[in-house]
């Protein structure tokens, strides 16, 4: 699959890296709130266009050919920088941090004013986004890694801008296939439920059956 | 409900602010992407983090207390701009653009680096992002209009990034609640498909009784 690379990194290279990445992601992030909220004029407008144009043009002068993609380093971490809701490189992501515990997955979280649907609550879109991710995460640490085969959500009321907190479980697992279910919740009351089934991919049968014959093996 | 502000622009001051809404976030999505693809070093990301600081404290010389909210105009028009993937004034979203037909409703879009998942794909929880969105607005324009009840997504095959098209139609209106189908699809090929029900708010129900009666007595 093309956008997996194998990428030995040295651990202190790696820390270098991320934190860099974590800083200029976290600076767009902060300019994205500004922008949905700015009540300026043209004139503040055009300026501060001027300056993000001379950023971008700064981060341009080296970019990968496209989308960042999935790394892995030769200790087997993974990094899902790009990732549209984990990925630290990328603004669009609040992001998301995973928690792995031995039972169940867990997340909690700030939206600001960007994920932003009905008037001053999250997006239903945004909660199915995270459900996904964390749901299907959890399948990957606590079942077997896949690919969303279908997702479910069923919204038990609104859910108002600010900390949310996110909890994943695996129902079961029936060969290729994880069962998880997960909820968001708001101060304290479940909002969003989900259901998740995740479906191990033909292309990594053989390479995940390898992986749990070594695990296995070594256990 | 707060967040919902009626809001009296005439038509030429709208458009000039739709302008400029539309033309600072277009300019912090290019830098979205260039931050997600970016190999600069630290100098660089120096540099482009204090140009970004500075347009963010530009932005923040005038700002709304909190999220943008829905804004409607005395005609009628109602404005989603912070809306997380419709909001023209938000980064974040692509934006998403919709268009309604009699008898369904689409969306064509372009989902670069800043939307992955696994590595080259759209991230699923996008799709849904999307589709909870589209269907919903669906339901308003085609139904009855109403918060997302439930969305069920079935992930067929892998959706690339790059141009993608939805599509979707309203099933029946049972009372308060809306049936809506919808699909994702890439290059002709249907990747994803969704159901929604979406539910008139119990607050909004004497209101929109109103607005269904005046329309009937108009009409």
């Amino acid at each position: 699959m093309s956008g997996y690379i194998q990428e030995d990194i040295d651990p202190e290279e790696l820390a270098h890296r991320s934190e860099l990445a974590s800083s200029i992601a976290g600076s767009v992030r902060e300019l994205i709130d500004a922008t949905v909220r700015t009540e300026v004029g043209e004139a503040d407008i055009a300026e501060a266009r001027r300056l993000i144009e001379a950023a971008t043009e700064i981060l341009r002068r080296d970019q990968l050919p496209g989308a960042y993609g999935i790394r892995f380093n030769s200790d087997g971490t993974k990094r899902s920088w790009g990732n549209a809701i984990l990925g630290r490189r990328n603004p669009i992501a609040p992001p998301v941090e995973l928690h792995h515990e031995s039972e169940f997955s867990w997340t909690e979280v700030e939206l600001g004013a960007a994920y932003e649907g009905p008037a001053g609550l999250v997006h239903g879109g945004v909660l199915a986004l995270i459900l996904d991710q964390l749901l299907g995460s959890t399948a990957e640490f606590q079942g077997v890694p896949g690919m969303t085969g279908t997702l479910s959500v069923r919204y038990r009321s609104a859910t108002p801008l600010g900390k949310i907190r996110g909890e994943a479980r695996v129902d079961r697992v029936e060969g290729v296939k994880t069962f998880v279910t997960g909820t968001i919740s708001s101060n304290g009351k479940v909002s969003a439920e989900a259901e998740g089934i995740f479906i191990l991919p033909k292309w990594a049968r053989g390479e995940v059956s390898d992986v749990l014959r070594k695990s296995v093996g070594e256990g």
